[in-house]
């Protein structure tokens, strides 16, 4: 009971320092679950933010400092409140959003986090918690990365909490970005992998059914995000089937890139470029239903062969040379990524254009198979719900294609059997489809 | 001549893909600076945007291709010319103003690049092109910040370019946002580190003072800032010297929120927070001035003791203690005060508060030794200009603070006397003032 007896000498960390509708996380986790907090010996608290000991707290005028007995969720000292409903009466902000970010201490979530704060994805009138999930290996970077965050003084970020229970840092989220996943280790095959990460998704699955916003969007990032996001859901049942998402937007800015590049047209005259299917070297980046300004890509680039057989290579070879060149993975791009997938959810899609999003696949209008999270074309009215578009072609050569991605992941579904609660878990997953730079 | 042997086997790069006034460089740059540029073999270039080879390009209905011979610094078939006009009528944009990144592989620069590209930092109506300085070795990992760029698709981002030679990348810019610079080698001494650094932004002076736009804005970040600035400056008599900034709003925005943290507030109730003096352990954060709700910061923490012995500590080792939690230095925040400082200047300061920036002391209503680059409080109309504020108060506790940081910096400017064309060099720096976290 080492983590028991630690708990004597250190206290809780708590980053709350709004007065929000914060219901006490200890009706619902159990005792162990409180346990494997990771504590935090009190020296080290002067950094993080709402962190004042009661001693240090002066008398400021117009400011609420509640008993922290009162605040059933505050331990000791660590509790501090002030009243953003001033604030959002004099500013109109919105209510305040709680947004959750697993891997939290990557590069990925160390763009995407500051992304998030400047009020640049969900607008400047609304306030948010950011709630960040890491593991007891990153835990003291998660303190660096919110100090980072503390001293950016972004005004619409009115909170920071740090954790490595989902069920505490998934509490009321209406946000889940899952990003955190483990890498491939040497000699590891796909399945190994699916099943390695498959648990970490069953298991925030299952504490997002417990503790989430019922309404909760949830973004998997971490690979193989298509099954992953599968997983997730299906240990979810209380949370619409429809809210889990799987990113396939870097492929799909990719394959603009690509396009405009091949056309010799800014990127922005490219629109309604559609991934198909899973992330991986299966995913079909679609030339045609693609257009350039406003025109079908096949009647702007004639060259087929290179369509069919360059264009989705380029897309796809992305990521690895970029680790080539950079000597990194592509965190930076894959965070504007994220961002353009949330905005494209909470923003009205512009007349006549779509985006792509690894979404479940059941009720589709094009014939792939359901019960599997498959990337496609959808639209949105803004209120983070979307709709699949209808009024999409196919040609032989994209039926097949769609065809390949759509039993590669009713593969890898029977590969994660034991982890959507479907039986025995059987393997047969024929060649490597991870994406270069992705390993 | 191993160099000039390489270029007929390889040909120089160019990411110019709109058509702006630009001038050729060649008028202006010696052989000897075109040969110093780093080539690249022709099957890397595919990577480029805008360098879309002569037989891969379609006719796109709308769009201008030059003959690349017309282009006088496009090479070989590396040249796509768009029509970036048509874009600024139609969407009332700005003119395109053209920004300068030193140490552009970075961290921080990976921040920051994002940032000014997204349109976060000069608003959704100024489109801009990116000029990425970097040096030999960095020159792959520059390629893959330009391809993660290029993914992102950002509207606003018409122009990416790279480059090794800052007389070629500082042509024309309006901004030189000055970040690399040596880190301090083992058992180096800070007039060592004067002295080596010193040099790369005496030769960057001179480069801004040949070819950047005649009011362009200099702010140097690579440390030692403060002198760096000088040498900048007074490398490039041509600019004006009141357009040279050091960077010490990370400082300023740390000490907002330490006072913060102090006075159990939250960190946007802070204001007037001066950073005075060098961006080292002399600086002096001022809370005499500073106000908590607009009362005077003495008045609301009343521990004198705490804001004249912790409070200056607690702001300067926060670099060290993230250094220490996070393993790495603090680039996100870091790009967020970059961020801020320039905002500061392009935008108009709210009424009653002010900035920190590192400016030239000539004409201070201070009292502050002329001729160095000093932290001091100031207010802009937005137009990129400021004014030194001039209601502030002293006290004795603060004159002496900060004298001491003006006479750091004197030393310091004597030090490095052979760069600013000011005779022999002499050093008599007493002690280590290096900010922990940034050695």
């Amino acid at each position: 009971m080492a983590v028991a007896e630690l708990s004597h000498a250190y206290t809780r960390t708590d980053f709350r320092n709004t007065h929000i509708s914060y219901v006490s996380s200890s009706t619902r986790i159990s005792y162990n679950h409180r346990l494997s907090f990771r504590h935090l010996p009190r020296t080290q608290t002067t950094a993080i933010r709402c962190s004042v000991t009661s001693d240090q707290i002066q008398a400021p005028a117009g400011i609420d400092i509640r008993d922290p007995k009162q605040k059933p969720d505050c331990f000791g000292v660590f509790c501090l409140t002030y009243d953003l409903k001033a604030d959002e009466q004099t500013k109109s902000w919105k209510k305040m959003i709680n947004i959750a970010v697993s891997g939290a201490a990557g590069m990925i979530s160390n763009h995407l986090l500051f992304k998030l704060a400047s009020g640049e994805v969900f607008g400047p009138d609304q306030p948010l918690a950011l709630k960040l999930l890491g593991s007891e290996r990153s835990f003291e970077a998660l303190e660096g990365v919110a100090m980072e965050l503390e001293d950016s003084l972004f005004p619409l970020l009115r909170e920071v909490s740090i954790g490595i229970d989902p069920y505490e840092v998934f509490e009321d989220v209406e946000w889940a970005l899952l990003i955190g996943a483990k890498p491939r280790g040497p000699g590891m095959e796909r399945a190994g992998l699916l099943d390695i990460n498959g648990q970490i998704f069953a298991e925030q699955g299952k504490a997002l059914n417990a503790v989430a916003s019922r309404n909760v969007k949830v973004m998997v990032v971490g690979n193989p995000c298509n099954t992953n996001a599968l997983i997730c859901m299906k240990n979810a049942p209380n949370i619409p089937a429809k809210n889990f998402h799987a990113l396939t937007r870097l492929d799909e800015n990719r394959a603009k890139c690509q396009l405009a590049l091949k056309a010799g047209v800014f990127y922005d005259k490219v629109s309604n470029v559609t991934i198909w299917g899973n992330h991986s070297t299966t995913q079909v980046p679609d030339f045609l239903n693609a257009k350039i300004h406003g025109i079908p890509v096949p009647e702007v680039i004639r060259d087929r062969k290179w369509l069919e057989e360059e264009f989705t290579e380029k897309v796809q070879k992305r990521g690895g040379v970029l680790i080539k060149k950079w000597g990194r993975s592509s965190a930076a791009s894959t965070a504007v990524s994220i961002v353009d997938a949330i905005r494209s959810l909470v923003t009205p899609t512009p007349e006549g254009d779509w985006f792509s999003t690894g979404v479940y696949t059941n009720g589709n209008p094009y014939g792939i198979a359901e019960d599997i999270v498959f990337s496609m074309p959808c639209r949105s009215k803004g209120d983070g719900d979307y709709e699949l578009v209808k009024d999409v072609i196919f040609d032989d050569y994209l039926r097949n294609r769609i065809k390949k991605s759509e039993d590669e992941l009713l593969a890898e579904k029977k590969c994660v059997a034991h982890l959507t609660g479907e039986g025995i878990a059987v393997c047969d997953l024929p060649e490597d489809t991870m994406l270069p730079g992705e390993m």
